[in-house]
């Protein structure tokens, strides 16, 4: 039996393990379902016929996005999380490698590896802002460009010329807006513009889904249409299709949720600015070298290697959970002086 | 933007669109959860705290999967319905192509085109059993094997003795028993002595939990390595694996349906013996063109083209549904007269 060479080498994506009290290294919101919400969403999913098929293709959800972002339905497509859509867009673009500006999300490199791709990294600059003449002499034969914007892990946002820059070069460009809720805005709207571009986001971040799993991408209807050919039937389940449209249908309570996160962040930023990198995420990126420290105080944060070693990435958690980590933090920097 | 040639020529898999008051089109369970079961499910799942991510790889059903097929964990990989342990299966072997006996179920050629394999399709004999030495004929170059028994859609299994002698010659074999607990006997107990097999099963039928999406994956502990590193992190949600995990534990819930289920399907089949194929599945395929004719009388069926354009496939449902069925089929037959 011979193992493919691009799996024996491959690496598999680490989430990070430290579990601690205070989870603050997975980007999730610190919020469960609202309570207002708890009472419909379990009869809704009493009410589910788990033993028939989910509709194929999430239709009623991708109908209501449709709705909520003023586009068509043929402009949405779903998948159980974002991540399921990277692998989409690494299988529809003709082309012998994909672009990425690292520091970022490491599935888009995991898999353009799966799935047959090259992977071209033109990192970011020293302001983790998009380096474009780097990206742009790197173009030919490229499938698709990866961006994340606001990026993960760094949390600034790419500026919307420079990525306007990119697409009108034609190429394929994904862009991943995981975190576009906590921005102060967003690209979707360049869809209707650019039929090269694809836009990603998730239910795990601002609407606090992370266990559902689900995700969405939002483009002209050419390039959802053969995104939509290659996902495979019923890629989301019942149970999450449903969670997610109810969310969507009581948005004001994931606003508040959004509103109270945001006003965090820029509290801990403002504590922290020194080391803080400006965020318009539910993170902050903090050049402090300090994981061990905070777990050994039961709070998990992401570390990381390579250009970030001395890093911190910091998910913004409850108002209570922020001042236990800011008293940590400060011990910690005290205890460096 | 070029879109990949394999994607403008890919064909998407089609599940049937016909909608009917009795649907006996999709080999779904027609049992909704045990009502025994439905408020614990509930209180489970208003336990979940949904906006955490999942354990990453499900561990907590791979170790009762494990428990329950005595086996390790190390043998167990679970995935979003078997559908994507298909996928998986497709990227870890080195070969260029995969070999399928059609007719079977379309995902083993879906994800093996999807995954750049070319696919050799070698015909089911005329009783529907494999043809080994044409198999063996094809296996110069190949990365894998798909094997379906109880197959669908024919409902036979296939005989032990070829399954082995296919395992003998070293190729990694993909053996989906997607029906296995309808059969007399399954095959999970080869993967002991073949490390080159893989079983997959799934919730999907006989746990009549199509909705939720989940499956599984047996081998020996090496193969399913491989295939751990291959999957993306978080491929279950968290509703899913709870309520599959909460049906392991009822199992017996679950014996008594499948047992109905299974004398059901041998009623069907002796009141049209003439016409039906030796099942061993939740399902029966009929040499009968009745699709149009049944859809009309509320009932929904499998119809397909190609070698079985004049047969149906009809899902085993409740007593009354197959009932209703058999009122239904016998009018039609007399109309054929």
């Amino acid at each position: 039996m011979k193992i493919r060479e691009t799996v024996k080498n491959f690496s598999p994506y680490n989430p990070g393990t430290a579990e601690a009290g205070i989870r603050m290294d997975k980007n999730e919101s610190p919020f469960s379902l609202p309570e207002e919400l708890k009472g419909k969403v379990l009869g809704e999913l009493e009410k589910l016929t788990v033993n028939r098929y989910p509709q194929s293709s999430g239709d009623s959800l991708r109908e209501k996005l449709a709705d909520f972002h003023y586009l068509k339905k043929d402009n949405i497509v779903v998948g159980s999380g974002s991540d399921q859509l990277i692998s989409y867009s690494t299988h529809l673009f003709a082309g012998k490698h994909a672009v990425v500006t690292p520091p970022t999300f490491s599935m888009y490199r995991f898999y353009a590896e799966l799935n047959g791709l090259d992977v071209r990294p033109v990192p970011l600059g020293e302001d983790f802002g998009l380096q474009v003449k780097k990206i742009k002499d790197n173009l030919n034969g490229a499938a698709v460009v990866f961006l994340c914007s606001p990026n993960n892990p760094t949390g600034n946002t790419f500026d919307r010329g420079k990525i306007v820059e990119i697409l009108e070069t034609g190429v394929p460009v994904v862009l991943d807006e995981a975190y576009g809720e906590f921005a102060d805005e967003t690209n979707m709207n360049l869809i209707k513009g650019y039929d090269n571009l694809v836009v990603l986001r998730t239910f795990s971040k601002a609407f606090g889904l992370a266990g559902a799993r689900v995700g969405f991408a939002a483009g002209d209807s050419d390039v959802v249409g053969h995104m939509l050919r290659v996902k495979p039937p019923y890629n989301l389940n019942s149970f999450s299709l449903r969670v997610a449209e109810l969310l969507l249908d009581h948005y004001e309570l994931v606003r508040d949720r959004i509103d109270l996160l945001t006003e965090q962040r820029k509290k801990l930023y403002n504590r922290f600015e020194r080391y803080s990198h400006p965020s318009e995420a539910n993170f902050l990126l903090m050049n402090l070298d300090a994981s061990d420290y905070l777990l050994d105080r039961g709070i998990s944060v992401r570390s990381f290697t390579g250009r970030l070693a001395e890093y911190i990435r910091v998910t913004v958690g409850t108002k209570e959970e922020n001042d236990r980590f800011t008293h940590a933090l400060k011990s910690y920097i005290s205890d460096q002086i």
